[in-house]
């Protein structure tokens, strides 16, 4: 079976939304035996609705749409689907009392125009929205199956999980099993994995073995069909062996692993607790880091020393140091870990120190310079790193760049 | 004349690359008179490369595809399309010597693999490259022009800019001008701004007036078509007007306007020094400021003070005051914020102390209280918040919410 996501909205079109559901949506649906092998996005007009669900209800099994649910006059979905599928709106009773019981929870009568989002077409299933005030609803147009759920992604994932994703499997098809890995790795150039791998790469292997790149983030994904779980798992196992084999230790995690959950591992694991002093990063490593849930029980303190007396006045940092070599140097990235480590009482500290740009760079000490200190009781260590990027990647790609430096660290404790 | 905006990849399609060329290719598109009415993202795969392009080339006058032109297997874009105007590839000699030119500037041979690069298919134009290896090229496919550009940001805008853009404007197409502005804002919710001016959001009005949110973030946005530029910004103003007197100090910025931007401007305008305290935010309302060039001269440092020990010995945050009201108070935000103002001689500090979830709630205290305390010479004020959201969502609407604080108060200095 397969199926074609459509994002419904002019902010979509015009790529101002990322449209995180995609991804979501299409992992989901690979889990129910279903290949998402397009996605769309419509501009909030109701004939150009009509006509994307017409062709996406012709091309695949079933069409999967985000969006324009609400209760504004840009919400146009329903009517947009409504139209594709040959029927008028009716009034879902159950679900404008679910609206109003909502409002009334929070202290609001129901503004009249909400009423619209109860509007749904004749025929349709409703798909309740457990999280928000607009429900889903799904209607059969032609062979096809085609829902429509709200953009915002909690409300989206709850409704897929209590409401579509049942429907879905009730739909007859085959139910292969089809199971995803990844494996991922960090400061290796793409091209070099591809070189590595690409005897793996063939289009009609299975697993299927492909490559991603974001955020710098390269993923290894090994795509698998079977009769089952196990079968696929077994399929997918000496291939992923042989690309982790290949790779070494760059490769830092599994799935949808980032660089700060396995550091948040490795801490745990070892009980080292860490403190970060950052100053071209800006503070972006300690936001990584605490986006890791449960963090707290090891990450003391980030020092964002932005100012050379920060740095002097905070981590100790030597005024001389800044004078002669520069705030860019490996003295002072060094000083840096250093100094946060002793400050804090951490078991490491991590520091960073460079030119993110676009401004401040010369010949010898270039945009996109960056110097990166290590500091705990075996001593201390600085790399030295030339990210090439505006200010935004290379403060991105160097705050990476750090953790990985400190979950190597970790794992050879 | 319309466009259709075409993203070639698997990665894509699976949303796992949040495809911010199209935000990018529709503005500029916009401002050379074209519409984009819709975005596709089809798979790597030849058949459904060619399909895609078939399908948009008969539906607008425009296609503007992107990726798929790297040197692996999977790189199929030039494959597609040729098959799509039905005629075989052929080697671009220049496009090779640029090729191989560029990896003899690393100092490496260029790979065999790298040969596909200049393949384009015979009777298109190349679109050259300056940022990369692979050229893009473009192609007429019944009256539809169909174009292809690297997936990869930097290379693909200096192509646009450089030779598809020309390319474009030499279109015989009607020059109307359309101008798009934007009035931004923060902390008010999108039914209440829709509330406001949904008397001006009529679907036929010029301009048309639309609303967009983004991380919290709202944006009206105003699309004025007329002859000239002056006549398009002179429909806006009055309805920009307002708009800007109906929503008041709410609104931040204009255009593209980043929250930081606006604190950056501010900062800049009042002369002052920022320094900033964080716990539940851990970093992030460091690295929005230092997204901004220059921010060094008004960015002293940030305290992410994760352990109530950094809060006291850092920032002479109260044991006594942790203990008893707890380290997510009004108290220890008024103490953090005037504790880094007064360790920095910052003229602002803003700090944030909250619960970013999911554990660590109570009753009293649930996941998504924030308090933030803003200390200049004028005293300490503190605002108390709740967010409703996950982790990351929690973070980042506090972190925004203390850059909108710092706004404000700058603003009315």
């Amino acid at each position: 079976m397969n199926a074609l996501l459509l994002s419904i909205g002019d902010e979509v079109v015009a790529g101002q939304i990322a449209d995180t559901n995609a991804a979501w949506l299409a992992e989901w649906l690979l889990d129910l035996g279903v290949d998402v092998i397009a996605h769309e996005a419509v501009r909030d007009v109701v004939d150009e609705i009509e006509d994307a669900v017409h062709r996406a209800a012709a091309r695949v099994d079933l069409v999967v749409a985000t969006g324009g649910l609400g209760p504004t006059e840009d919400d146009l979905s329903r009517h947009g689907i409504a139209g594709a599928a040959g029927v008028g709106l009716e009034l879902d009773e159950a679900s404008l009392q679910h609206i109003r019981d909502r409002f009334y929870r929070y202290g609001r009568a129901m503004p009249e125009r909400n009423r619209i989002q109860a509007m749904i077409p004749e025929g349709a299933t409703v798909l309740p929205n457990t999280q928000g005030t607009a429900p889903g609803f799904a209607i059969a147009i032609g062979s096809a199956l085609v829902a429509v759920m709200p953009g915002v992604p909690r409300e989206m994932k709850a409704m897929f999980d209590l409401a579509l994703s049942p429907l879905i499997e009730a739909m007859p098809h085959e139910r292969r099993v089809v199971r995803v890995e990844r494996v991922r790795l960090y400061r290796v150039p793409e091209s070099l994995v591809n070189e590595k791998i690409r005897h793996l790469m063939d289009r009609d292997a299975n697993p299927l073995v492909g490559l991603l790149v974001s955020g710098g983030v390269i993923s290894v994904k090994f795509t698998a069909a079977a009769e089952s779980q196990a079968a696929a798992a077994a399929l997918i196992a000496p291939v992923r062996e042989e690309v982790e084999e290949l790779l070494g230790e760059q490769v830092f995690g599994h799935g949808d692993d980032t660089l700060e959950q396995v550091v948040a591992r490795e801490l745990e694991r070892t009980g080292c607790t860490v403190a970060v002093a950052e100053s071209c990063t800006g503070g972006l490593i300690g936001h990584y880091l605490t986006q890791v849930p449960g963090i707290s029980d090891y990450f003391l303190e980030d020092l964002v020393t932005y100012s050379n007396e920060a740095k002097v006045d905070l981590l100790g940092v030597s005024p001389d140091a800044i004078r002669s070599v520069g705030a860019v140097s490996e003295e002072v990235a060094a000083a840096m870990a250093e100094g946060v480590r002793a400050r804090s009482g951490a078991d490491v500290a991590i520091s960073t120190t460079g030119i993110a740009g676009p401004g401040g760079g010369s010949e010898a000490k270039p945009v996109g310079l960056v110097y990166m200190g290590l500091a705990s009781e075996q001593g201390t260590v600085v790399e030295r790193f030339t990210f090439v990027g505006d200010r935004a990647v290379v403060k991105d790609r160097a705050a990476k760049a750090a953790l990985d430096m400190l979950r190597l660290h970790l794992k050879n404790r």
